[in-house]
């Protein structure tokens, strides 16, 4: 059987776009209409891997979709980054003084808002998906709408880029994650990555207290948030990615930081791909 | 001159409830169609404080919103909670089983999902604002489409309440923050919060560092976030939330802190209004 691949949007979304770069060029898809039909998709077999947005260098992370992960115990098994270029496009032969509306997901107007707001006479509306404004302007023939989305949707339906490449910030990297319903067995060589999860008790310093350990045991933080407990508001949870060179040391780190914790849980070991784009300070 | 209230939504909004708790019932509003449209109203001097929506208990922090108050130099001088209450409402006559959409605002959806998961017909349609549907429905009387939103935009604008209090979690809070372009002068002996931002380079064990001295010094974390800096993809900036008992205390570790990290900001000192919701564990 054909693997298949759960994306949120339809084909010529980002995340098409990572499923193909992630897997092989013409690999099958899920279109999905939303981060928890992705999850349904998955959890009901319909799917066997599943393609998520995770966080975007620009507008940070994308809080509810770690909850949708933790919630249904699903396991990080990849990720995958991509560089977003956004593009205004409209009916071939449409001038962007023949735009009134642009729609868009809100994640992509807000990427493009310095653009945006050049023209002020253009109403933005928040939709569902990139791609799929892009593939109604085609089907329908709708003019005076334009939409944002990526170059491939333009090829997929036939629409013209007004203006290329009109995101604010040029370096616009998101973080896909890879999800698997079971763990996949990866071998510890291999990883050098790991997202966690754990709650404190409300003493003062406890969380210092944890980042000494992860620190002693030579793991990299690369990321750290709090997140309130569901159920028990103003409760925190945090959510940290980590990376290491051992393995080993990661196991302790683990194995020291489950006993200081209330609640600890691994959502996935997996290998870090992360281009690097660091400066070296 | 009457002090006016920049929301985020229309009358009838969470927002304005809040605006009416925090100042007094008739306060003056400026309605603002997005956050971003709020900002520009305090920056442009047409209102005199606003009132933003910045983390709920459930769906975590509007992350956006911190990158707003921070790029635009706004001052944080006040919190307020509302305990947000969502209810299904339509035109009066209409019964669930008359309705084949429900328009909302994103997070007011995903707070009902389990509510409108047992309703897999209806149509859910990304929304701008709670009441703005309200009140659209209302004005071009549409039937067949109802919309999450307070009890106060079912009463402004004449809809009947099909199912109330639709929330999947009871315990919905949402944490909103007064904001103003110019700091307030509030005593020291009335501050016992602050949020602050700062930047630490990417050796192993800084933050670990910090916050061993702010728990030194006495201060409780109650938040704590780590978010891409603009226009370097990667390197991280924290955004931390505090309380404290004294003054003292927190000025000694503002001092400290100010020295190990490359960069720092105060964006608020102010009183804490949280309700005591907290375990004692």
């Amino acid at each position: 059987m054909r693997t298949k691949i759960a994306i949120q949007g339809i084909k010529g979304s980002f995340h098409h776009q990572v499923a193909k770069d992630y897997f092989y060029q013409n690999v099958a898809v899920d279109e999905c209409l939303s981060f928890e039909e992705l999850v349904d998709s998955l959890l009901r077999g319909d799917s066997d891997q599943a393609v998520m947005a995770i966080e975007n260098s620009i507008a940070g992370p994308i809080i509810p979709n770690y909850a949708l992960i933790d919630k249904n115990n699903l396991h990080i098994i990849g990720e995958h980054y991509l560089d977003i270029i956004q593009n205004l496009m409209a009916l071939p032969g449409q001038k962007i003084e023949d735009i009134q509306e642009v729609h868009s997901h809100p994640m992509a107007l807000l990427q493009c808002m310095d653009f945006l707001k050049k023209y002020p006479n253009i109403k933005l509306v928040e939709d569902k998906d990139t791609a799929e404004t892009a593939r109604r302007i085609h089907e329908n023939q709708i003019k005076g709408i334009a939409a944002i989305a990526s170059e491939t949707a333009a090829d997929m339906y036939n629409l013209e880029i007004i203006a290329p490449s009109i995101q604010t910030i040029d370096n616009n990297m998101t973080r896909f994650v890879i999800l698997k319903k079971e763990n996949s067995f990866v071998s510890e060589d291999e990883i050098n990555r790991a997202s966690i999860k754990f709650e404190l008790d409300h003493k003062r310093g406890s969380l210092a207290a944890v980042l000494n350990v992860m620190s002693d045991c030579k793991l990299n933080l690369t990321k750290i948030q709090s997140l309130p407990k569901i159920e028990t508001p103003w409760k925190y949870s945090f959510f940290v990615d980590v990376t290491f060179e051992k393995y080993e040391d990661y196991a302790k780190a683990k194995a020291l930081v489950s006993i200081m914790a209330h609640y600890f849980k691994v959502l996935g070991e997996y290998k870090n791909t992360k281009p690097l784009l660091e400066s070296p300070n």
